[in-house]
């Protein structure tokens, strides 16, 4: 087990070259919200006849910002919109002074950038309970305006981190009728993280033309295989919050849900996800859990989330150790349903047990030589129907215990 | 946060003097199941006319020994009884040659001491998914027998360890119209520990003597509050069992599922219980999370596992840092009803927050000073209606990881 690294060691190598995209402008600068000496306040402008869609945390104490965000981004408007993003503290459980802070910000955006209120979408992260102090953000709105560019991409992906070790950034290009499309997204996200997303920011941006209703559609049905389906610590933040833009600019008109303009923006979100895993915070493993031969998808997803979850799981990943009947307990403990006589457990491509028993097949050697990997894949099969699903997840080091054991002091 | 130690800085000071019951006898020996040079195999003998209650892990994947037990513990007899356990092997996840072991412990213990095999219990505890050697144990059985004794409880709480730091008994004496009823139970269980049981089993013994519906009656409706209202890691074993034999020797009988008996019962499970989480993998602090003014019972419940689950929440306390925040983060994220805007929060005597805020009255320095204690009293008012819980806990700590990531090798 490692101990906390500067960087995780499942870290990309950098951060990747993003498409630019047409009708998109960014820029990030420091304000000392609460950290010193980074940039923790970064605006994302959308052009005129842009689309916006999300999908926010459902937790019943959510902050005042993604209340605000949730009641702006069913509104039709041609007016153009900007997101604006503080790291540092994140406006949750601060009363009604949370909602003024909102206000006050949206306020001061409009207001420098001429946007109606209404398509100001404010996000904050960071320590919960601690009252915002808002006057540095809109303090520093005609700085950030006046640096707004297309190119600057990384430096909002460096501007919404919080215990990230890296920035996170994913996109691609799709052609549509020979035509390009364009996708881009940046994420920070790195403990806090379960299914309802936790303390993860995701900002997508594409020159698709997209209607707005169309947009939350395919977006809905992509977070369900992606940001819903990976978990670090199985804890939820209060403020999850994935916007996605679309300014149109390409000319090339969406029109169906399915396509190649979802599979493109499927590509990006499950990137971007698995980023957030890969720096779930003292992970040093990357895992993937596939279910299947379940009564459902819902059932194959709960077991999953179930072997995901585990601390005793987690543990043993961490120790490398192919401890294959703590997935079995993690089953039995889910809800759903299963039988122990018809499990089939799979490590990579090493049968481990099948019919209520070690295989005859496995060795020790084989599974503990399987479990050295930087990166897994745990497999198993219900044997009772159809259901599948495939969820992502890290191991629980010492690094996990440091990092949260101190984090606010 | 402590590294492991010997044993848990939250163990009592000694092991405790417990009454000793008429009609049962006890014995524990070195049978080298798995562990080498320690108890590993006890035998509960409860005389002639004893009535036998148990509740058991409701896991999918449950152990044999489990399903044996459900199926004879609703049965009445008049011919005694017998709980026999092993410890270093669970039996779990063995296939067919799961039961096979537990017919072969049941016949050879059946046949040693004259009893109907369907009135021999058994327990394993320890790794799943290894097979059971139960040659081992039913070898033993002759010494079992020959060393049974009625003031040996203690080698048997330590004849049922495994990753225990010390031996869990607790016991009480109640005098009902005069006349004294004893009862005294051993634990055991460190990890894997969550309602539903896990990795926990427990043997209660008395000379009440109560007919064996009611007695199974009083039995249920105290777990709820006590083994299933604690949590070490929200991780649920196969092998959970809890039996309770009530050999009648006292002469005094209960005939009602309240009262000084049941009172007495609840005692001795509540401390078992804490015993249990002040022996938690790891653990540092012992935590008790109260819930109230939650919509029903069940809601708060849900509210209180959800803080006592959440791994922010248990590095928060291992850190001593006092982060409301997180426990805000796990209400919302429990699904059951809250309203942000009217919790309150208190440490101890401390107000934290109250109407969806920090209280005015609070200061860190207060907080932070509460957290320094071994033992932390958590407390949540949702203001919503009378529904009310309580849950124990500890924290999670780097000695959780240690003791986790690698138990088998």
């Amino acid at each position: 087990m490692a101990d906390i690294t500067a960087v995780s060691p499942l870290a990309p190598e950098g951060f990747p070259e993003l498409p630019v995209i047409d009708g998109v402008r960014f820029a990030a600068v420091e304000a000392g919200v609460k950290y010193q000496g980074r940039k923790d306040v970064t605006l994302i402008e959308l052009a005129p006849g842009s689309s916006v869609a999300g999908v926010f945390t459902k937790s019943a104490t959510r902050s005042a910002n993604v209340l605000d965000c949730q009641a702006k981004v069913g509104l039709d408007s041609d007016a153009g919109a900007a997101f604006i993003i503080n790291s540092g503290n994140s406006n949750a459980f601060t009363g009604r002074a949370g909602e003024g802070s909102v206000a006050a910000i949206c306020e001061a955006v409009a207001g420098v950038t001429g946007l109606p209120q209404e398509r100001v979408f404010t996000s904050s992260t960071g320590v919960i309970g601690e009252r915002l102090p808002h006057d540095r953000i809109t303090a520093k709105i005609d700085e950030l305006v006046a640096g707004l560019a297309p190119d600057s991409i990384e430096d909002a992906a460096h501007g919404i981190m919080t215990t990230d070790t890296y920035a996170k950034g994913a996109g691609t290009t799709v052609m549509i009728d020979g035509h390009p499309v364009k996708i881009a997204g940046i994420a920070k996200g790195s403990g806090m993280i379960a299914p309802d997303m936790a303390t993860m920011l995701v900002y997508i941006l594409t020159d698709a033309k997209v209607e707005r209703a169309l947009l939350q559609q395919i977006l809905s049905e992509l977070t369900d295989v992606t940001f819903n389906a990976i978990t670090v610590d199985s804890d939820t933040s209060t403020s999850d919050t994935l916007l996605l833009g679309a300014t149109g600019a390409s000319g090339v008109e969406i029109t169906e849900p399915e396509g190649p303009f979802a599979a493109g923006l499927h590509e990006v979100m499950l990137e971007l996800a698995h980023l957030v895993v890969r720096d779930g915070e003292g992970a040093t493993k990357f895992v993937e859990i596939s279910v299947t031969g379940a009564a459902s998808d819902q059932d194959a997803k709960t077991h999953a989330l179930a072997i995901a979850n585990s601390p005793l799981v987690k543990t043993a990943i961490a120790g490398e150790d192919p401890n294959w009947g703590r997935i079995v307990m993690a089953i039995g403990k889910s809800g759903a349903a299963a039988d122990r006589d018809l499990l089939t457990i799979h490590f990579g491509d090493v049968l481990v047990a099948e019919k209520g028993w070690v295989a005859e097949s496995y060795s020790e050697e084989a599974g503990a030589t399987y479990m050295k990997a930087q990166e897994l894949a745990i497999r198993v099969d219900l044997g009772l129907g159809d259901g599948a699903a495939k969820v992502w997840t890290c191991d629980l080091t010492h690094g996990y215990i440091t990092i949260n054991a101190d984090y606010r002091s």
